[in-house]
């Protein structure tokens, strides 16, 4: 859940009257995505479903150099995807009451993760 | 399929000639996607598979004070997507022969269900 | 893999120092997705994967009239996605190292597939 931390480092957004916001991750083995902000057993949930559907050690696998956690977290990165699109309203994103922002990472150890954060809209107060 | 009640409530799209339509759900346990509009039939199929491979009542879910139905809604919200964006062109959404606008509902009871639209785009008139 | 194919057709581009590109595809039964674009074992193994996680004849498809390869293409394109956004950065798509654009064909025999691009963004030099 990185709204919070997203959020803070956006003070631009606070102007924008009507817009929306581009998030963009610049990984193919995160993804982002929306959902349930409020209870963690949601997240510690979603991740065991996409384990369980997203195996790894699967015998088709050919891509297997990179360990046996790499192809899984690219499929689960076009499954959930790399990018989300959030509307802005009177300087706020726009999100229902429950909505929150996922990194999932998908690899064991990820490292670092760089995400593109892309504004736009119309001020509320004229430029 | 929600597309002509999405579109009749948005005579502004007609003066749009060339941009983009955001539709965003603010809820996270239904979904935005753009599928099949012509046989329903593919509608019936699509749920049947979701509901196979996002299961209720998995022995690892821990998020289940909410009901069966409540967990797989978000896995299915996450894997389907809660936005969907479509060019406009000459006034309309610039979508293929057989697209429309999928709203999918994941809970037996979901209740009414929110969408906010963000048009942008050139006028084909001057301002 | 597209990227090149359509960075290629899109000149206006490199005028652009910060913006947006959205590629939506005009079909049903084909997606757009970002991923690996290095190892082409990835991309047979992500095909791998869907095939076996969204199968062909099913027992509970309905929709079978077009072909066994017809409704699973649907719901891949539901489940991969219809478009991709993409941040623009000093004139060129901002993705990280690896990531390059999947168009997933999901029919056996798709024909040629049509896809809308739309720029938006702030041109580097005065308009």
């Amino acid at each position: 859940m990185v709204t919070r931390e997203i959020v803070d480092q956006l003070p631009e957004l606070q102007s924008i009257q009507v817009g929306l916001c581009h998030l963009f991750i610049k990984h193919t083995s995160a993804s982002l995505s929306i959902n349930e902000n409020a209870d963690p057993d949601v997240r510690t949930d979603v991740e065991s479903h996409f384990n369980r559907f997203i195996p790894e050690n699967a015998s088709y696998y050919r891509h297997v150099l990179e360990g046996p956690d790499d192809l899984p977290a690219h499929i689960k990165n076009i499954t959930i995807g790399s990018s989300v699109v959030i509307p802005i309203r009177n300087g706020s994103l726009n999100t229902g009451t429950w909505q929150g922002i996922y990194l999932g990472e998908h690899r064991d150890h990820g490292g670092s993760r760089s995400i593109v954060v892309t504004l736009q809209g119309e001020s509320s107060q004229p430029g």
